[in-house]
């Protein structure tokens, strides 16, 4: 397969795409999700294809891997869930009397094509192309290895139910060949957005060798402080969970650093609240994504602060404390896409930000930053509608501008 | 000097800018208004020095170059709109009840350290440092060698201005160096956005080269395609504005685009109506920056907007016609940051859209789009409050969320 190609032929059908009404992606969005249904049991013996092979994953791989009816379940209730939020495109977002007869609209557009690179998670291919076609673009999908079978039957499902419901033959284009990354890294125009999604060294050489705008994070090094005016037995839980509750997520915390006032007994009331055996480390900072943490004491508030804007990732941090002035200066300095206090870092995820879903969590400082869902997936244009209407009147103050808004 | 540890100690600073309250950003412009005026004379003199070595520039170059008192009445009037626009930072976007007790804040904050390469145009530097001061940002500074006289004179009561008003040491910073840029260019560790500015090759080089994010445009190839149902009437001053009410601009038109209807006499209207010389070329698709234009007769608005979204720069595309639907289909499927109808291209310019002053215009997909204001330069994050909250509860059933907007 030609990859240059195919980008182009996305880049074709994404001027297609973005004038697709409504009615339109929804119907294609249901039609997908029956579809998957009625294929389940082609995608469920991919999937045990895949699973043989990757027999000797870890724990936590090989549960992103696995797409069994719950999962199936997920993604179907997913795709309903999409069809009812509200459309994101030809949204006026300003409209604005620049001078008698000068209006200009921003309104909402697609992005045009989107590649996205992510982890072996079946299920987060059904997310994000559901994702892109209630947002009108055009999506090149990049899974991990490991669910290549799962990856190719759920793409062919949803492939023929898009086009069967009039979305364009390149709406969605699948990558099975890992080689082919580098070249689309190269097609900057063809392609608008890349959004690589996992951790590893591989989302980094990306984001640190495309031209192609790149949304997303390579690590998710998120921090608990547990402030000197923490109320530990809340603290306990909180770690637990932050930790443990899916430890191969990138919201899992991976450090805890504590105030030396409260950190005596801290650790071991963690260890023996927690139902599996977490280990901790030392001066480790990275992201474990498995039962084992760093812990680190601090003398103040200022020094975990640094400590976070130094090692971590911008991902997500939280404090833990009863006071309202440190949580104040802990979010106000705290140079992250979310800042949290007295609660699990695992809610960094666009489904529980109620956003419907999310294509991924950015890191980085622009936006869209934190979890993306919709909204981080279009973007607009200006219009301006004038009647013969020129600058030097302006210029030399025959005429001179009200901007007087009318949204 | 080490632009390296400049720039690192920029960094830190930022954090220091992102707490200060819109009275002292404020105060800090009012003080640097003031100060520019008390030293004018310093100024003027430093920008002769500069016209004398750059005697032999073109027409629309010297005048950029030029820094006179109309020019500083300009900048001076700019900085006082400044501070009476709305603070952009602190602004709660979103407010949401996830579940009693846990609440999702999303609020705006600075971006962090800015780094703006602009043509050699004096004022831009007082613009920049303005808009970066208003928004919380630190900002790194490398403006045209040919201003490098008036850059330093005005940069030095900036800085000195700003410094007295309460802002950190590096809340500006000069570049002065110009092989200085590459070694920047690295430091994606201090500085968050790139804004190349002017239409050049090193433009392009940034934009191709560098990890840090980059807002911008590297050429401005506007059009204008005259349809077959246009008013030939209105469309003569709107061409003869775009093309030569300020050629040096990016937002002046380069190609004329006229539908084969309508095409025998236009040009000639043009040509006639023109109060300069307006040379006219075929077959060349560039930035001309002079009174130099393309032009090319096509069959319909489906080639014209073929042949904009192909040879264009994404920045602002115009179409002239009386014809309602096909002004909505060229708004509809030209990819440019700007669509307009019946209007001069010269009104793509954050000021005359009533942002205050831009920034820079940018021409890729990702917001901010188009002209950039105040609105472009603030970022945000997600604060999220719980008292114990964990995602277990939610995960297995015993809490759900119930996403109640606050805001």
């Amino acid at each position: 397969m030609d990859y240059k190609k195919a980008a182009a032929h996305a880049k074709t059908d994404s001027f297609l795409m973005a004038t697709l009404d409504e009615a339109t992606r929804n119907r294609a969005l249901e039609e997908i999700a029956e579809a998957l249904e009625k294929n389940k049991e082609d995608i469920f013996s991919a999937n045990r294809e895949d699973l043989a092979a990757g027999a000797d994953l870890a724990g936590p791989l090989a549960a992103r891997l696995k797409f069994d009816e719950h999962k199936l379940e997920d993604v179907v209730r997913g795709i309903h869930d999409l069809t009812r939020l509200p459309d994101p495109l030809f949204r006026v977002q300003m409209k604005r009397e620049l001078d008698e007869g000068l209006v200009l609209t921003r309104t909402t557009c697609p992005i045009g094509v989107i590649g996205v690179v992510f982890e072996s998670r079946p299920d987060a291919l059904v997310q994000i192309s559901g994702l892109c076609i209630k947002s009108g673009n055009c999506v090149i999908l990049k899974g991990g290895s490991e669910a290549k079978h799962t990856n190719k039957a759920l793409f062919d499902v949803i492939h023929a139910a898009g086009v069967k419901a009039g979305l364009p033959s390149c709406f969605a284009v699948l990558v099975e060949d890992r080689a082919a990354v580098e070249e689309l890294l190269s097609c900057d125009e063809s392609i608008d957005l890349i959004i690589p999604r996992g951790g590893n060294a591989f989302v980094r050489h990306i984001m640190e060798t495309s031209k192609i705008p790149v949304m997303g994070h390579a690590d998710g090094i998120c921090h608990i402080y547990v402030d000197k005016a923490a109320d530990l037995a809340k603290a306990v839980p909180i770690i637990v969970d932050s930790k443990t509750q899916y430890p191969a997520a990138c919201n899992a915390m991976e450090t805890l650093l504590i105030h030396k006032d409260v950190a005596d007994d801290l650790v071991a009331r963690v260890l023996e609240a927690s139902p599996v055996e977490i280990q901790v480390r030392q001066d480790e900072y990275k992201e474990f994504l498995d039962y084992i943490m760093t812990v680190r004491r601090v003398d103040s508030l200022e020094e975990a602060v640094d400590h976070i804007n130094r090692y971590g990732s911008h991902h997500t941090d939280c404090i833990i404390t009863e006071d309202e002035a440190a949580c104040r200066r802990f979010m106000d300095t705290v140079d992250s896409a979310g800042v949290y206090c007295n609660c699990s870092t695992r809610f960094a995820d666009g489904f529980r930000y109620g956003f419907g879903a999310e294509v991924g969590i950015s890191t980085g400082k622009m936006p869209p930053r934190g979890p993306v869902g919709l909204e981080g997936l279009v973007t607009y244009k200006y219009r301006l509608k004038g009647n013969g209407h020129i600058v030097a009147d302006y210029a030399q103050g025959r005429r001179s501008f009200h901007f007087r808004d009318l949204k």
